[in-house]
């Protein structure tokens, strides 16, 4: 897992909207589908790669399985790319 | 262009390192080619994709093209992705 990872999964407007809801709290891949008109299986996919990049994690409880922002990727990817325009913001 | 060239952008390492060449001011593709023991046509490859991206822009100086960080792109996506963690960051 990297940055490459990170910044695939980010590149696609559903996992960047997934990503968006996500904010409020954690959900389910029910909870997210109703919220997008998409196939469980379409959800399944984009929540795979979401996983597989860090930038969600996800939890059994009962019998459902909840997945949230894991803040701690999102930190460290906006770490790098803030650090792109530290040197200038300073001098402007 | 909008978030998806800009995300597909960074999801290459060389391209990563390139942006964090340009932190340091302007460089023509000659001086980026010397840091990274990489062909004109791979160099140029990369600053094309950067370039469309919106990550960086070019301008002819005399004989030569510079490549520069674009940070309002920058910035742009640095906003997106710190959005992810605000709700939360203010709870803990």
């Amino acid at each position: 897992m990297g940055f490459q990872e990170t910044f695939k999964a980010l590149s696609d407007k559903t996992r960047r909207e997934i990503l968006e809801k996500l904010k409020g709290g954690r959900m389910t891949a029910g909870d997210i589908a109703s919220n997008f008109n998409m196939t469980a299986a379409t959800v399944s996919h984009h929540l795979a790669v979401l996983r597989d990049s860090g930038l969600i994690s996800d939890e059994k409880v009962g019998k459902n399985i909840y997945y949230e922002l894991d803040l701690s990727v999102v930190d460290e990817i906006l770490g790098w790319i803030a650090g792109l325009g530290g040197d200038r913001n300073e001098k402007q």
